[in-house]
Order: C-alpha cells, then structure tokens, then sequence
C-alpha cells in the first residue's frame, strides 16, 4: 500500500494505492450518513466487499446507468433528490466508487449538494485510478459539450485497488494502458522502460505489477495538479495526445473509441508531428510507438481523413484568438508546449499514422 | 455613490451603490465577451440604460422566465447551453441582472460553466440589493427543497443603482423593506431611528432616500458575511425572522406570501417570542412590531395554525440531531442564537401574532 500526498494551496488529500486500501475508509472521522454512487453491475460484483472493507455499517447505494449519458445535469439533479430523500445533510459523506463518469458525476454532486460535502474516490478503471480520480476536476456534459459545467473540487481520500481491474473487460482495461503510457512519456526512461518490459500481454488479474504501475502512473498526476491545481499552464502536459484524441472522438461521435484509445490515435500523432518537425528524433518516437501498440490492437482509424479532424482540433478556450496548444514530446521524460506548428505539418502526421507503416 | 468592500480570506470584491453605478462596469477588465442573464419584462425595461451606461458595446441578453421555478437545474442546463452557443469561454463575463432567482441562478451557471467564470450581480430589487446579491450564495431549488444544489462563488462586483427600483410592482417592494428591517434590527437604534423617520409611506421612486436606505442595510450584510463567509456561525444572524417565515412559506405553499413577507411575519412572531422567553422587553418589542407594520399591509396569516407551523420550522442541517437554533433579538442592534427554547413558547408566540392585538 503506498500513499501519494496532493498537496496545493487550497488543500491536501492523500491517494492511497494497493490491494485492500477501502479499509482506509475506516479512518476517516465519523460522517452524519455515507451515500455510495456507483453503478449496479458494479455493485452487484464488488459491493459486499465493499461493505467490509470499509467497515461501514450503514450506507446507501444510488445507481447511475453506466456510461457517459449519466454525466448530465439531469443526473446531477436525480441524485441531488435522492441524497435529500435519504436525509443527507452537511455532515454526510458520498463515495464515488466507479470510472470517470461516477468520479465526475460523483464530485460535481458533492461540490454543489447544500453547497459542498465531503466526497472519496474510489476508482475502479485503469483510467480513473491513475488520471480522472486526482485533481478535483468534476463536471458533467451539456449537450454535446463534454464537462461544459463543472467545478474544481478536491475529494477527502482517493482510494485506488488494482484488484477491482480484474472485473473489467479487456478492451476498457487496455484503454486505461494507454493513458499509462502517456503518464510514461511525460516521466521518463525509467517508467517507460517498467513499462516496455511488464505491459506486452499484462493482463487485468496481475494484481501486485498492475498495483506498481498504477502507484507510478499516479504519482505522475499527483505531482502535475499539486504544482498546479488550476490548470495555469503546467497542468496542459496532461492533454498530450488529447488534441488529436478530442478531435477523433468527435469525429467518431464518441461511438468508435474508446478514451484511452482515441487519445493512444492522439499519442501517436502526436510523436509523428513531433518527428516531422524535427522535435523529437525518429529512434525516440519509433520507441514511443511501439510501447503503445504493445498495448494492443487499436480500432483502426479508416475514413476519418486529416481534412475531417482538422477543424476538430480543440482550441484553447482561454485563449481570446482560439490558438491550438500543442503538446509535443522532445524525448521520452520530456514535452514541449508550443502554439507554433503549422497546420500542414498536423495534416501530414495525421495521413502517416492513418496509413500505417509508420514504426509499425 | 457609495462603495462598500466585502472582504474574506479568500476574496475581495465591492458593492457599489447609488444611481449611475451600472457605469462601473466600464472600469472591469476586457472580457472575451459579455452575456445577460435577465428576465424579458425587465429588459425590456432597463436593457437600454444598461448598454449605454455599461459602455458595453456587444452583448446578448439570455432571457430566464420570471418566478422562482427558474432556479433550477433544468435551467441551469438551458443557460449553460446558450452561453455555450453564444461561444462564452473562460474571459467571458456573466451579469446577472434582476432580483434573487436571476442572481441565484445567474451565479450558480457563473461558479459551473467551464468550471468558473467571471459575473457581476446587478440587482433590481430591494430584497436582492441589501441582501441575496451580496455573499456569495449562489444556488438552485431540487422539487421542493430550497437551494439544495449551490455554491459559494463571490461575484466580481456588485452594483444596486435604487433607480431600477422604481419599476417594481408596490408589494414587492414593499417585501425587500421587511429585510431592510431586519438589518436594522441587527444593526442597531440609529439606522432603526432613520427607518421609523423615512419607511411610513416611503414609495419606490425617493431614489434619494431608497440609496441611503440600501446603503445602509447593505452594509450589515457586507459586515456579516466579510468576517464569515461561510456561515460558520455569525452569519446565522442574518436568519431572524427566517425560522418562521421558512415555515410560513413551506405551510402555504410559496404561493400566499412573498419572501419578504413571510420574513415579516417571521420577525413578528420571533420578536414575540423573545418578549415571552423574558429575553426582550416589551417596549422594545413594541418598536420593532410597529416599525415592521409601518412598511403597509401585511397579508394575513389566517388558517396556518400553531400545530401547522411548528413541525415545519427548519431544523439545522449541520447538527446531527437537527435542532433548531432561534435567532432572537434582545433589544434593537443585538440578537441572541439560542437553541434552548421550548416549543410550547414558540407556538404560544406564533398565537399571539396571528390573532393580532399583540403591539397592534
């Protein structure tokens, strides 16, 4: 079990890693009545454990129907009715215990319910154990509009167990892998190297190395939002691989990709870009390539031509113009954020890894 | 004009007030842009005067329709996706301008959309000018329950201009008088001095008179809630009258009496209840019924029985066993939290007011 500290000017919260840490629960100071959202196949599997574990003798489940419709003020509303029914008041405590709809949804509850009460994560995705779960960002969508209303707002405890992945099926737990790799990248050759030699055929039951992985993954996030809760500037390195991932989600509609998948599309272009620009040097993407197909196969990415993505690429909302903030890797350890790259330069990475070949 | 600064720990941010204060917001920052949050009647009335002394040269009204079904998370999500269409991003600027549901709601989309965005209260009616603008408490209503999904989230300014004031239908400007009331309560004998002097007969077009008046009574909330800005404790203060006058409101449905009516009524029986406790002299008591009666006709209370109200009285939802704390005033500029009051005296004082004669 391995505890990460965030820590920022406003507040502090611990990320507790490793097989049993929902006993952590039990240290926490007594709360008026402790609400779990989360989802019913989740529960139905995982829910007595829960129970034990935790040591809570008396709380209620609320369900929200998997997937990512459930991020909606509409939900945000059902539940907020349904705390108020069971009789939570300030004092009460929601456990968010599912995958980034359930943190999201979960937190942005807690942020506004009788304007704010204590919340714990307890992810139970590769993705939401080392990203979504940290940082206190929550939200929901609005139309089409992903996390358009939302709020920062950091939970009393994440507590992340890798031997919940081994309910997941195979192709969400290989999503998670690749925002993993990503992590890699923006720390350094010795994560990456962890990563060449234990991710080729890791599978979902690999409890104790997926436990070392997760903490790794973690603590790179950790040390991102603790330096920069607010997203000021630094927290940007997350988005590597998200400008062209956005984009491909929303060419597909959300419906091809998964996350992590269409950021791992996002990942290798961005390298190709990277390389094309003279950025990063062709051994040091071949390397960056390989780890993330070892992975395994990704959905292709036929008919979405460079002409389609293009205008998808998300624009710095902060920015009065709409400028494109690149992420780019310089090496493996390191990435340059720069508004400077010209579209035609995007355009030639995206036909390079569309048409494969390229490092393959 | 009259600036008042509100100031916490974690913000600062002025109330100004007086006619022509909308012309403060040509000394704000640039914004991406700038979106209205208002209600059709209003606009129609104000919305002219708003662009020329806001100096504020393109911006687009986004209309909420009048009454309090409006402050909820239905339209929340309409308004966050009108902002959205408009193209608001992180520098745009939201001002909410009306009275307390265009407040509430208007700060609440501000706290949410894109995770937090600049807004600026311009409050159009008196209960809003000396009090829910101010603060910080944004929020909306779940079915029944009052503001049960919120925020703290402090607006960048504030501006009450008394003017727009002259555009309410009497008997809701007579309702924000009632809280001014109050203030003065909280606040002492000489604002409680000038109010038995200028309220008997005072009419919404003595912007004059109504500036000093808002003025002052704006100041004891600005005081309260900059050495409390979350309700800790002393904030609580500001909930005379409020124990009742929920209760009333609840009881009757939110349909017979307007807020600041309720609240009269709730000051009454509060004041009533102090005399019989032995907490408040009579003649005291006799000052506060007859200044509270001098604002006009109250509607009655009539078929809302002692039995009625006091299950209903709102119990504190961050004690655990859900007590009640009374605010009871003990003479004029001092009030006394107290949760040691039997339910006996409450009804006993309830009675009392609603058969009338008492300082009649």
């Amino acid at each position: 079990m391995r505890k990460l500290h965030v820590t920022s000017k406003d507040f502090a919260y611990d990320v507790v890693i490793g097989a049993g840490v929902w006993r952590e629960l039990r240290r926490l100071r007594r709360y008026s009545s402790v609400f779990v959202l989360t989802e019913r196949r989740l529960w139905k599997r995982w829910g007595k454990r829960f129970g034990w574990e935790s040591g809570l003798a008396d709380f209620a489940p609320l369900f929200v129907p998997t997937g990512e419709r459930s991020k909606s003020l509409r939900m945000v509303e059902q539940v907020a009715r349904q705390l108020g029914e069971g009789g939570a008041d300030r004092r009460s405590l929601l456990v968010a215990l599912g995958g980034g709809v359930v943190g999201d949804l979960g937190g942005f509850v807690a942020s506004g319910y009788m304007r704010g009460i204590d919340y714990v994560q307890v992810p139970t995705t590769v993705v939401a154990q080392v990203d979504s779960a940290i940082g206190g960002k929550t939200g929901v969508n609005v139309g089409a509009v992903k996390n358009l209303v939302g709020a920062f707002y950091p939970p009393r405890l994440v507590l992340a167990d890798p031997n919940v992945l081994r309910s997941l099926d195979s192709r969400t737990f290989r999503s998670g892998l690749y925002e993993v790799v990503k992590h890699a990248i923006l720390d350094g050759p010795d994560f990456f190297g962890q990563l060449q030699r234990y991710l080729p055929g890791l599978h979902c039951g690999q409890t104790r190395v997926l436990g070392q992985i997760i903490e790794r993954a973690a603590r790179v996030k950790v040390d991102v939002v603790s330096r920069d809760e607010r997203e000021a500037g630094l927290r940007r390195v997350l988005n590597l691989g998200h400008t062209f991932g956005h984009a491909l989600e929303e060419a597909t509609r959300y419906r091809r990709f998964l996350h992590g998948e269409a950021v791992a599309w996002g990942l290798l272009a961005a390298t190709r870009l990277a390389e094309l620009l003279g950025v990063l040097a062709p051994e040091e993407g071949s390397r960056i390539a390989r780890l993330a197909r070892s992975v395994g196969p990704l959905p292709p990415v036929y008919g979405v031509s460079a002409q389609r993505i293009l205008p998808l690429l998300p624009r710095d909302k902060k920015a009065v113009a709409g400028q494109i903030h690149w992420i780019l890797p310089e090496r493996i350890g390191k990435v340059r954020i720069t508004k400077d790259v010209p579209l035609g330069a995007a355009a030639a990475a995206w036909r390079d890894i569309q048409k494969g070949g390229w490092h393959a």
